[in-house]
Formats: C-alpha cells, structure tokens, sequence
C-alpha cells in the first residue's frame, strides 16, 4: 500500500465483515446504502466507503486461494455486484472495475504476468483503477530504451482515483497499436483529475486522467498475447458487459424494494379506485406484475450468462470463436432486457410509489439517474443489431472492446 | 383400444420414429409441418396426425419405466411441447392435453387409481380428452347408487374428439361441489360434438360435449384426495400454465424461423437503406434483434419453471406452499413475458418478411391467430396481478384451476 | 362503360342511396358491411358490390361541379374512405385508389388532359384502376411511330380487374424513363390475372398484369409536365399515404366498434376482479382507454393533414417545396402514429372482446389482417426516418412516389 | 401591491417586453432559460424570475380589454404556457395558476365577485396564490359573526410564496362542505412555508400552508354558485388539466429542443454504424422519427383540446353535460398522451444526445425529473379508465377537482 493510501486508510473507521463472499457483500451493502443519499448528492471521491470495501477482503474474490484470494466464480462476484449495485451502483461499479482489470491482466498479460500480478493484489489488497478508454486515443506511447513514455489525455477512467494501480492504455506512435499496461497509480507523471460530475453513477470517479512523460518498462506492458489474440483474450468485452448488466439489475432491485416500501407505507388509495386500500389496488398491482415480470427475465438472463462465463473462463486458450459467440449472445440480450426493464422500472416506480416519494431528501431519482448515465456506456441499439446479425444471418458479434 | 379407434387407425398409414424422444419428437414436428398450411385451413379433427403421435410412442413419455413408460421429466415434456408447437401448436396443444389429464389422475386420485390409470395408459396406449372446463358449470351429476349421472353441456373440450378416454366434471347437484371423472370416451351418453370453428388452434377440437346420462361409477371419481386438496394437487394448474407458456414459446419459435427464411430469400431491401442487402439493413437487423432478445427472455424462464416443476412433482404430498407459491410466479413470469413477446413477434415478423410473405399460400398469419386464440385462455392481466400481489405483498397466488 | 362493364351491371342489383356525401357513404358502408365476412373468406372481385360504390356516385367526388363531379374536398373524400373502411378496408381501398389516380392524372398531366379525363370520368362513371407499381421495373415501353408499345408484368395492380381506365407505368426502353399513362382496361394487350390472394385486403385485386404489346398513344403519356416535375407534382405520393392513413384509421375504428359490442355482450368478468361486471372492470377499461387515446391522435392527426392537402392542392404550380414538405411531415406523422396503434388495437382487441369472440363465424381477426397486410405497402422505419430527418437536421423528405 | 412585495421589486432589476403576448412569452422564456439550470439546483422561490413574470404584463391575458386586460383566448393562454415550459417548467406551472386561480374566480363566484376581482388583478397586476388542494382536508372553516375563521394545514400550494392574492379551502366544520375563498396572501394568519424541496418542479413553492385563525369575510367567499353547481362551473378541472397538458407538453419540446443541439454538436457515430456521421445514423434518425411523431400528435390533441375550451367557455351557464364531457375527454386524451410521450422523450433522448450530455453542468436530466414529478399530480391510469369508460360505455368523466 503507498504512503498516501496508509494514511488516508489511518483516518478512517475501520470496518469488520463476517461469513460468506454473499453475507459480506450484504453487510457492505448496508453500510452503503445508509450514506447512498448524501453521497449522491456531494459526488466526489468516497474515501470511507472505499476503505470500506477494501476492509471487506472482497477485492480478492476471484483470485485463486492459490494465489491468496476467496476462489469466487464468476456467477459468485456477478451475484455480489448485484447485491452492492443495489445499495449503491456507483461503488457496485468500481469494486466490479476491480475485476475488469484482473481479467484484462490474465487475458492480456503473459502466464507470469498474470500470476504474479493476481497474487500481489490478493497479498496487498490492491485496488486497480481503470485507465484503457479506447474509444480516447489522445494518449500517445513514444519508446524509451526500456519500455515507452506515455503522454496525453484519457477520459472516462472510472475509479482510477484513491486506487494503487491502474491500467493504462496508449497509441504507439508511428505503428498506432493499441497498447496495455499496468502501472501504480503513484508512479510520477499521473494525474487523475477530480472533473466527474455528472447526473448519475457520480461516485464513480469516472473522471479524465492526465499522462505527462509516464514512464511505462517493457514487463509492465499486457501485451503478450494481448487484446484480441485469442477468442479467450476477447472475454474481456464480455466480462464488462456482464457488469453493466448486474449493475443495472441489481440497481433496478434496489428502486423496486424502495418503490415497495413507499407504496406500502405512504401512498393512498385513488378516488375512484374499486379498491378499500393502495396494496390492492388493480392498476398498481399491474405495474408491480409488470415490474416483475420483467425484471425476473433479467435476472435468469444475468444468471445463465454468469454459468456461460465460468465455463468459457475454464475453457482458456481451448475456447472457440463459436462459445464465446454463445457467451456473447447470452450477455448481450440479457443486457439488453435489463436495460428496457430498468429504465422503464426506474421511472414508472413512481406512479406507485406517489408523489410524495419525490421528495429530494429520498433522491429516489438517483436510480433512473444513475441507470441513465450507465447505460449509455455503449449504444444498446448496436447489441440489438449484433443480436439481430446471429438470429438472422448466424453471425456472432465480431470481437471488440464493447462486443 | 376402441373398436371405433383401431378401425380408424387401420386406415392410415403407420409412421415410424426412432431415437431419443426429443428425436424422435423433431421427427413428428417435421410430419406435421409437412401439411401444417392446408391443415389449418381445413380445421376439424386431424387423424392421421393424431395417428402420427400415438404412433411416436410419446403419449407415455412422463410415465414411469415401472408402470410400462419412458420415464421423462416435465423438463424434456416441455421441450417436447415446444418442438411441435414450431410446427403445429394445434397438435402441440392436444398431445400436451394428455400430460395434463394424467397430472390431474394423478394429483386428484388415490395412489391405486393413478397407478392404475397410468399403466393401462402406457400399455394401451391411450389418449386422454379433456372435458373438464371449471369454468362451465352447466353439466350436473345426480347421485345414483353406483356413482352418479352426468347431464349437461360442457364446453371448450380440448382433444375430446379421436380421444380414448375423458376428464370429464360436472356440478354435484344439491351440493355444488365439483366433480372430477376418468371415464372412456366411448362410453354411452357422451357426444363430443365437430363444433370448433375458430380463427385459431383451429385442430384443437376444442368445440363441446354434450353429456346425457352418462353412467360415472364411484370408483372412476379422482374425489381422494381431489383438488386442492393440498399443495401438490394444486400443481394441475401450474402443469397447465405451463404447457400454455410452452406451446406460445414453441408457436413464437415457428413464427419466426418462417419470418428469418422469407427476409432472407424474398425480401428486397428498402430504397434509402445505407446497406446494400436487405440482411444488413440496420432496422431489419434491429427488429429481429428485439425479437431474439426479449423470445431468450421467454425461453429461459420457462426453461427454469420445468426444472422447478419436476423439482415440486418429486416433493409429492411434501410440497409446501411456499414451494407451490414459487413455482406458480416463476411459471407466470414466464407465461406474461412469452405472451407479450410472442405477440409482438408473430405480428411484427410480416415488417422483416415482407409484403410478398402475406401470400394466402403461406398462411404466415397462423401464427398469430393461434396464439391470439390461445393467449386468450386466461387473462393475462391477472398473472400480472398475481406477480404484483407477490412483488407488493408478498401473496403467492391462490390456487385456483387458473393460477 | 365497356360492353363487358354494360353487362356485369345489368345483371347486379341496383342500389339507391340518398343525400350528402357522407350519408351516402354511410349507406354504402351499411351496404359493405353487410357481406363483409363473407367476402372477406371468398375474396376475388366483389361485383356486386363494386357495382354499388359506382351506383353511389361517390366515384365523381372530388371531381369539380364544372367538370360534372360533385366537388368535394380532400377532408370530406378522406373522411369518406375512412367511413367505408370501417366495414371493408379492401373496397375502401380501391374506391380511395379511384382518387389516386384522378390525382395521378391531374398531377402528371397537361391541363388540357386532366380535364378532358376528369370530365369524361365524371360523365361516364368511370373508375380507375392501378397499375403502376413503381418498384416493379418488368414492363417496358418501346417507341412506336405513334407512341409506345408496352410490354411485361406489373405487380400489385390493386382494382385494376373490373375498372373502365387503368393507370400503367413503364420503363422507356434505352433511356430508362419512367412512363406513365391513361388508357382504356378493355384495350388489347392487357389482361388482369385474378391472382391475388392474400391474407388481408382479400378483394383488392392487388394482384399482377400482363401487358402483350399493349398500343400507348403519345397523347395518352401523362408526362407534361410528369411525375416530380413541381412541388405540386409530387402530392401525388402524399395523396397515396394519406390513403394508407386513413384506411388503417377506419378500419381500427370498425374494429373497436366490433370489440365493444362483443364485451358488452359475450364478455364475462374474470374471477378476482373487484368489478361486479365486465364493463367495469378495470383492466377491461384500461385496455379501451389505450385504445381511445392513440386512436384519437390519429384521426387528429390524419383530420389536421388532409386540411394542408386540401391548401396545397389549392396551391397548384405555386406550391413550394417547403409548403410540400411540411405536409409530407403531418401525413407520416399521421400514419407513424396509426400504423402502431392500429396494429396494437387490432391484436388488443380480444383480450377485451374474449374467446368467444374468436369464433371463426365473425373473423374478427379480418380486421388484423388486412392492416397487416396494407402496413406493408412500404415499411413504417423510413417514415419513421425522414421524421428523424426532419427533426435533427431539418430536412424534408425527399420526394418520390412512397415520400 | 403589498408593501413587502413593492419592496422586493424596488430590489429588482426590471425586464422590458414588448410585442404581442407571444412575442413578449418568446423573451420571457429566453430570460428564463439563461438560469434555468443554476436555479433548478437551487430551488426556492425565483423572486427576480417572478418580477420579470409580472413586468410582462401577461398576468392579465385572459382579462378581457373591458375589464382592464389583453382578452386572450384560452387557446393562445396555453401556447404561451408551453412556450414558457420550453425553458422552465416550474415557473410555467405558476404562471399556469394564476389563470387556473382567476377560472375558479370566475366559475365560483358571482358575476359581481369575479368581475370586480378580475378587474383590480388587471388593474394592481396582481398574482393568485394556490392553497386550494381538495385533497387535503386539514383545514376547518369555523363560522363566524362575519363569515369563516379557517385553521390548520394545507399542503402542495403551488405558487403561494411571493403572491399577492389566495385561492384558499376549507372544509366547514359540522357540515362538511368544501369552501372555497379569494384572500389577500398578506392577511394575519397565512404562513407559506419554504418547505418544497424535491426532485422536480423545484421552483414553484409546492410547499405548505399553515393557517392560523384566518379570518375570511362572507363576501370573499366563491360560493355563489360555487364548485360542481353546473357543468360550466365544473370547467375547472379540465382547464388544470389542459394546463399540466400543455406544461408536460412544452417541457418536452423544450427537452428535445437541447437534445438535437447536442447530437449535432457532440455525439460521435458509433463504430458498426453505416452512416459517415451520426445525424445520418439509422437509429439515432429512428429515435428523433418516435419523438417526432408522438410529440405531434399531443400537440395537435392539445390544440384541439384548447380550442374546445374557448368554445365552451364562451357557452357559460349554457354548457351542457355533453359539451362539457367532449372537452373532458379531448382533454384526458391530449394528457394521456403527452404523458407517456414525455416520460418516453426526456428519458431516451440521453441515448442521441449521447453519453457526454449527462455532465451536471447542464442537468439535462430537469427535464425528466420536472415532468416525472409533475404528471404524479393525479393518476395517469385513472385518465384512461375514464377514456375506457367513454369509449366502452358511453360515460362523460364525472365531474371532479381532478376530471
């Protein structure tokens, strides 16, 4: 742990968690959601709820008990996003990030790389922030004698701020080739800028950086055998959409517990209405039966993607262009489905849980904010084209950082 | 077998089949799509068809090996179901009709009556009309001393016709409880009448009986324990439900493999398309996109409905509530999404298949028609309501022999 | 009238209507109605009832008092259209294409022709039938000494078989002109095929032509000034979709009649409603209170496009292409918003109408059907577009014979 | 004018308008726009926006000239309330409720009561206050020797703070009867809590009232004729109705307004598109073709629903209960659909306007939570049903405080 992280770590509450992965995660949950409202509102960086989740030990779920870590699964961790996403999906978001980087590390790095990384993180409890953007190629990688200089811009680099190491990317000059690597966030030439302040997911931290002459050595770059080396090396987009879609959906749970509670404690009963009280009120059952109905298609999507990506995970350089389409299709039409039902959930939940449930001191708002922001992360619109393509003509989505 | 039946068999020609029951099953399916156009033209009893299934050996796919059947589980009935209905969701409804009686000889009967019905099922082959419409309380049955007489009307009769053996119920005149028998079809007094002429399932015979004295001895009464009389008896309408959500998934399934032949080979893509072929046209491919992604929706929950449906037929009288109450919401999660989605695809396949795709020749319109008709079945705003209740209140749903 | 015309109409009965317009078109609707189902099962050429739209004089509407018409407006004919297609879309739909042509004439025409043929239709009762199916490039026009000779196929020639005058298009062999003209149905060389038959529309006649080096003379060419020659010129497309639009709407509004009367009559209140009756349900209500709400935009909608054809068409060679295009944007908004609320409405219906109402004794499902059908007659996404188009970047459609 | 209020005007600066009401509305809404962003974050009352309000001069528009105002017709009062909602809904809706505070003057009280309060409005440019929530039945009139002393709380008072005049209810103690008053906002006994603190409208003090022993005059009571006393008197309902109508219905031009800006300004074409830039991208045009063609068809059903207004305005005591009932329904109709539109719009316009449009510098994210809030003020479902009613049974609205 640096020096800056020991200290900030030495001024907040420490937090103890007990049982399962699954009991943790619940009891992170809690303590989450007790400040979710003054945190949505001030943005910034969350040092405590941060520390928080380092205390929880939960940043090593997937590493290998070889390697120090939990020996979670796949389907485990995409369960306690879910679980966190509901009481906050902007933390739900950079713990997940955690394990976006791991998996970039193990299907980009070299066998060596990848262990030793997996293993240092499991040992220190290293929190990776994200800095590979590839849609923002102002970045630039200029060769040293040991490795390459890194200079320029990146943008969106959620979580990179209170974070001990990064994943950078880059654009090697003259070649333009897409370069990866890991770094400490320490390390002299970046900066992660405090300039995230947005309508939604606002604890994301998901600000620019900024790379001045950051000297990157030759081990430290993923570059053997890299992104796109193998149908393996490609689960990396899948991974992340596999996030996207937990955190919709367990975002999307956590307005519907709140929405349930509003109407059961606060909302009357319309005149006119044949019902004596709001609970049986017909047009707000429907609503509720509509809520579920597609909110549970979400959930068992989510979950049969989650099975799909363990197996493919265990398939390693074995896996074929045709199971990771498999994979690739399942992920995509459950994000899809979370996405039109969270949307739709997220607004439509106040026409049960009433007007009074707008009041600003409930932020009620924050999950259709916040599901707004996050949704955009790449246009659903091409994952229904992509699915279109595989139904129509039989062809999987082409491999690439968002598909 | 009846006289009548073996008559009517020697007439047609034998089909063979071979393999698993889900080959043989895809075998049958490629029969009856064979003819499936002119038949839905024609509408009445279709026997060569129905010749076709007694003679695929699946009428005693869910019996026992011990009392003389193939010992499948509702899972693989399910697939089964939904393998004919991509090709004929008429057939589909009838073959699944005979799961449904013997769920209800079953669930309503003594272990001696199930036992029995059940092996002579699976020896003679039979097959089993239903004439129990809860629904319609105009038959009634006057005590006798051997049993009771039925007399009545009774409608929506669901394979009654060509069948071996009835399901019939009537009204206990002076007491009103509800009767339920196992009776032959041949039986004097039952008159199964050609009346079904509807836009859709137009091969269901689903028209009525007519019952006049019909002699119901004591013993053919399913009365111990009968229905409700626990959670496990009130699985006969989940098994119910479920076939309806099996037969609209399969049906959609049809629909739309039709829908992806005709864009493919027929249709021309739209001046002002940016794509050069109609397969790359970005709207075409977003339509069958939604189509893929909220049918997986479909297919998935009832996929895990079959799978906690065997899982609740094996707790027999163990089966709690709260058992039955989970079964029920995920069978209706499954019956509301696949309702909606197979609505919207069997109407809206014609915007990728084209003008030339309305051809009488094709009947493409069958599709919708049968699951507009079937659809009908029950309200689907009450399943809505069912999920809402679950979701507000947390009220499972009532047993009924609708929910 | 042809000989062959002279004696088709000796042998029908003669109808008598009485009164404006519209209360003509009411008695014919009345009339048409009366036969629907029936015809909507045999299809072909309804003479009979052919006959009676040319006895209403309905046929002259919109032909000027100075011309021998009866003057009416656009407004008034659409309102007209829309009252027929509530009981038969398909005979609504050739009566409307009577006008389409007549606007076909004028538009494409020099003033001395437009004349001369308006004049002779409205003396001699003539209707126009179609066949000039831009997108069907198989006939082709070779010069003569005194025009053209025609030859090839012509599909969807909706009322060609049983009209007086047909429109004809075809491609000038060498320079690939778009030809269009007037010429007698009875003229040598042209046979309509009594091949259509489809699942909608079923009496339309949309089906093919043969032309057999059919004789055009230069004076029937309907090419000065031709189709997108003006502003003014290009109405005609504009024309055709306010057609589309106001054929969909009445239909839908014939449907939901039909759905009223058969809940108010055969419906039954589901068990678990707390209504008392069907009428008061409040699923029942929710469902027509959707219905009334999207069906009023439209017939608001389609009421407020047919004012600005009617400007416009007053307009003539002075019309801008501004003022032409903000026409064309009110007609595809007008038929964006039917298009979908018709089709939900049409497959909607039954969930408030019942099962009953699926027998195939009232094919209730015509109504779906035929809007089915007709919605394809070019796809509703690139009306969609040009209103994209026209909102983000200020572009009007460009015209051509669908825009 | 009060003294507090003189004072806070001398405070500040004043606007100057000129041109006709629309014009004058055009500069308003301009004014309004440039802080329409820093003032939604902060909420409270926009003393210096509601001067501008009042510089105006358009207070008065509905007045008629002989009574000192700009005789306005309802249809050009709500055009200027849509235009005003483009830039800031929240001061819109207070704007909006000056002239739903005059209606009730005017159709609850006497000739001699609302002429002479219409015309000191006109004269001193006085603003009405709303504390008239029937819902909220808190509020007792005790009798007095000289009239009524009104005590207790009143909540959702709409535009209180900061007004010159109260329309104020109570129920009477004993009798239970809905009293309805015209107060000075000044008088002893009125406190108008700063207490509206929520996620949308922010700016329109939808807060508490308190009152202490407020002494109301007999003759400031509006119970002659006083509310539901004829079909004219029961116009207020439907003129608030209109006035959300057209307030959701600007809002969301307004919303869409800013999304084209930044979809031409910022958004970049998504890799996979074929378009070269994303204002030719296939799914972005079909997404603006949506918002298109549901935002016209509200427009129009609002316009209509305005002229209607005007007409059975002008009817006054003569207005029948069907003349009455046609306008509630073009009224219902025009909300209901406006109400799903906007929802629809100010959500998915993220998805062109594009991810970097979710910076909270431009809190684009108003416009959903100002309209999410404000269509709660009654139950959209219960407008349905009452169109449901309409269309299935042939029932008006029955008149209400809310239809």
């Amino acid at each position: 742990m640096s020096l800056v992280r020991s200290l900030i770590a030495a001024t907040l509450p420490a937090h103890a968690f007990s049982g399962t992965p699954l009991q943790i995660a619940e009891q992170l949950a809690a303590l989450l959601a007790s400040t979710a409202v003054e945190r949505d509102q001030r943005g910034g960086t969350p040092y405590e709820q941060r520390q928080a989740i380092r205390d929880s030990g939960l940043l090593k779920l997937l590493i290998p008990p070889a390697l120090g870590g939990l020996g979670g699964s796949w389907a485990e961790l995409y369960q306690i996003i879910r679980i966190l996403a509901r009481a906050d999906s902007s933390l739900a978001q950079v713990f997940a990030f955690q394990f976006l980087m791991l998996a970039s590390i193990r299907l980009y790095g070299s066998d060596a790389q990848w262990k030793a990384l997996w293993r240092e993180t499991a040992q220190d409890n290293l929190w990776w922030g994200n800095a590979l953007n590839p849609l923002d190629n102002r970045t630039v990688a200029t060769p040293t004698v040991s490795g390459y200089r890194f200079s320029g811009q990146k943008s969106f680099c959620s979580g990179g701020r209170d974070s001990d190491r990064l994943i950078v990317s880059a654009i090697e000059e003259g070649t333009g080739r897409f370069l990866v690597a890991a770094v400490p966030t320490t390390r002299a030439g970046i900066t992660l800028k405090d300039d995230w302040d947005n309508i939604g997911q606002r604890q994301t931290d998901s600000g620019s950086a900024d790379f001045q002459s950051l000297e990157v050595a030759e081990h430290e770059l993923l570059m053997l055998p890299g992104p796109f080396s193998s149908p393996f090396s490609g689960l990396r987009s899948l991974v992340a959409q596999l996030i996207f879609t937990n955190i919709y959906l367990g975002l999307t749970e956590g307005a519907l517990a709140e929405a349930v509670i509003y109407t059961r404690s606060s909302t009357r009963v319309w005149s006119g209405s044949l019902a004596s009280e709001v609970q049986q009120d017909p047009y707000i059952l429907l609503h509720y039966g509509e809520f579920f109905a597609s909110l549970e298609a979400s959930r068992v999507l989510a979950d049969r993607a989650a099975d799909l990506l363990d197996a493919a995970w265990q398939q390693q350089l074995a896996l074929t262009d045709a199971q990771r389409g498999e994979l690739a299709i399942a992920v995509f039409a459950a994000k899809a489905n979370i996405t039109r039902a969270g949307l739709d959930i997220t607004s439509r939940m106040f026409e049960v849980a009433g007007a009074r449930a707008t009041t600003a001191r409930l932020r009620l708002d924050r999950y259709w904010r916040n599901l707004r922001v996050y949704t955009l992360h790449d246009p659903i619109d091409f994952k229904l084209k992509d699915l279109g393509d595989w139904l129509l003509n039989g062809q999987y989505p082409k491999p690439s950082f968002y598909s």
